[in-house]
């Protein structure tokens, strides 16, 4: 990314999508870590190296259900000529005092359990006996059931080199080695490594909280009676979702009138819990545009990077956009265009990175591919701005779905991509490859 | 899939992988559905068609801030002859009672309001002057500091034709359309469409709850001292994070000791929350493998498919596995084993596509490549053994983390994908294609 364009009120000056996109990420910072249980901390970014304390196994082990035993004691043991050794006890997996193996002597032991001092190698249970005196077995009666399978004389089969069936110590990993880097995002096996090595609690970067609100008059909450003039509040739904979607804690607040004092007092009480506020509608140049009302001036103008600047973008959907930040504490604000479309398309393109930003991730952004246009028509895109057509991608092939309205939220939720058509291309010809971001 | 081999017990038969994955298929089943909030769906698959009742937009509305105008007034209008026309008031978003458009008259309109009656097109404000007298107007002034905007007069500078910047009812959909089909997942985009349909409700099948317990006397919990003969508990929070990267609702219940009793009466406890059980370690040939010792005999044997089934599969790793149903309502229980990369293999295999069947997901499968195997020398494999081994894939090339060995969970952590060796193949060259699972 190129630098970030200065923060100076120029009403009408058209920002590139780029050009708020960088100013977005120059000013939005990681969040400071915290220690979290690791379950907590699924989906976060690591911010310490992780060093192991102690050799992974801890001790060597046996890898399968058998007999810990001394090669010299089965060499040359066939199921003609087994060779007879006497049980000693059992290793349980866990055992703290296993029993010591001497010339003759063999040990039950199970998979996980330490080899037992004197022994030197094991032979799985279904090289041998199990004791039963009959053919080879195909494995243990269970202690409660048998207990005399501890005890008496047991068969093997077949010789074993030393250290057969043998995990041993620090074969995994050793005491100081670095098995985690800072910045690793934790999943599933991270998070298995983590408490094999004991951590229980890890430092990461924690999910960002978004407070998201919708702001306009002629909302009403879905499954309400809609009144002349009323629509259906569905900006809140999608973005708390889209919010979640991006690895953000999301706090849907309900949509907010048309009234600046009202949403002033709205959004300061939710500042408390918000690492990120995400609004929508009222950014445009209406008489009712409560948004840019209330925050125009909201910052202490002394303080560089505070307040939220309201701008046009070349950009469609889109076009009216706010950003800046908020409150005691500098908390972001990226202001949305209240078209459910452009609403989603923005967040996509600047909210959803920004939330990835706080959490410390590497790439913020969708991937993008190239793919070709399927389409009846050619695309028209009005010149001068940089389109994003809502489409379904498929093996290397992108089909626009719906038109360029930014009201079809029915064709919204077909697309799977956005179409991007550049500033300086006003049509795009069925078969033209063009970038698609494709919304996973 | 093939249909299923009978769930009949023949301790020593070899199960191949697909033949254990259809049998849990065939007997896994989609939850019952339903009725969740919007938010609380999210990632759910809904099992009713959505039908509109009403259309979007419900009424004609502006796409822009502008004048609400007759044609006939403005046809003709220029910046050098601007057509002069009298405001009659503001049409808000949300408006219920829009005033009349007369001849000679205008309204300011905003973005979302309703069309008013005689009003027959929009023109912007950039194309007026906003009532202000002067050139063409950038933008109007809030309503709250400058109420005169509401009255007096605006110039047009340019005519437009009749419903010029108009969201015509019913453009974006039609009452009575079905605009959701049953078995969609429901994203953002989908939420918001259902939100903007008046649906606060909705119904789905519900994330599974998945019960996980990891057993073995020699586990210590993450945190505490670890005495001789004793390990980590990874797995555990290993199939936790797991299950919930599936999509399920997880609770992750401490390790349970080697002791049936112990295992059964924790298994009964957590019946009430579970819509699947997870466990691992104890199924194998050793004399305090827990979860066979307790669970063996655990079902009705007369109820079809009741009780659980301990296999030996031709697969490595995750030889031993237990699969079966408990309890009254006869909850799914998937007994893996207890090394840790065991444990996730198996988990991946055939504990995921468990939980996106019950969550009756079309797709249940991680997807799966053709890429280049690079390494610096052959890869080994057992005959007739189908091998899973862990490692990292990019760009149509896969290269193998770690060794073979099931306890190497430094490894795992690397690994991004399963390269999997068919039954049939005891050797891998180097630039050989082999098939490879993505762990995503």
């Amino acid at each position: 990314m190129s630098s970030a364009a200065p923060r100076t009120a120029e009403p009408d000056r058209l920002w590139s999508v780029d050009e708020h996109l960088d100013d977005i990420l120059a000013t939005v910072r990681p969040l400071d870590p915290i220690e979290l249980n690791l379950l907590d901390a699924q989906g976060c970014v690591l911010v310490e190296d992780i060093t192991v304390p102690v050799s992974l196994p801890p001790f060597d082990n046996s890898s399968m259900d058998g007999y810990a035993v001394r090669v010299a004691d089965i060499a040359g043991a066939s199921e003609e000529y087994p060779a007879s050794l006497e049980v000693v006890g059992d290793v349980a997996a866990g055992a703290a005092d296993p029993p010591h193996v001497g010339p003759g002597q063999a040990a039950r032991i199970m998979t996980g359990a330490p080899l037992p001092p004197g022994a030197e190698t094991v032979v799985p249970v279904e090289w041998t006996d199990g004791g039963l005196g009959e053919g080879p077995a195909s494995g243990m009666r269970a202690r409660s059931l048998a207990p005399e399978g501890a005890t008496g004389l047991v068969s093997v089969h077949r010789p074993a080199p030393a250290r057969a069936h043998v995990r041993a110590q620090g074969s995994d990993v050793r005491a100081g080695d670095r098995v985690l880097e800072a910045g690793t995002v934790l999943g599933p096996p991270q998070i298995s490594l983590l408490a094999a090595v004991g951590r229980g609690t890890v430092r990461v970067r924690p999910r960002p909280r978004v407070v998201v609100l919708s702001t306009g008059s002629e909302l009403v909450q879905p499954d309400e009676p809609l009144r002349p003039g009323q629509i259906y509040d569905s900006n809140s739904f999608a973005l708390t979702a889209a919010a979640r979607d991006a690895g953000a804690i999301a706090y849907r607040v309900g949509a907010v009138a048309d009234d600046a004092e009202t949403l002033r007092d709205t959004i300061e009480d939710q500042l408390v819990r918000a690492d990120l506020l995400v609004t929508s509608g009222g950014v445009s140049v209406g008489a009712y545009d409560v948004v840019k009302e209330a925050l125009s001036h909201a910052g202490d103008e002394d303080e560089p990077g505070s307040g939220v600047e309201f701008r046009k973008l070349a950009m469609q959907p889109g076009k009216p956009q706010g950003f800046g930040s908020i409150g005691p504490d500098h908390t972001p604000l990226l202001a949305l265009p209240g078209n459910p479309v452009s609403s989603y398309v923005s967040f996509e393109l600047f909210v959803r990175p920004a939330i990835r930003t706080l959490m410390g991730l590497g790439d913020v952004h969708r991937p993008r591919v190239r793919a070709e246009l399927r389409a009846e028509k050619a695309l028209t895109s009005p010149k001068g701005r940089r389109q994003f057509l809502r489409g379904r991608y498929a093996d290397g092939v992108v089909t626009p779905v719906g038109g360029a309205g930014s009201h079809l939220v029915a064709a919204l939720a077909r697309a799977n991509a956005l179409v991007v058509v550049p500033e300086d291309v006003e049509d795009v010809a069925p078969g033209t490859e063009v970038e698609v971001v494709l919304l996973g």
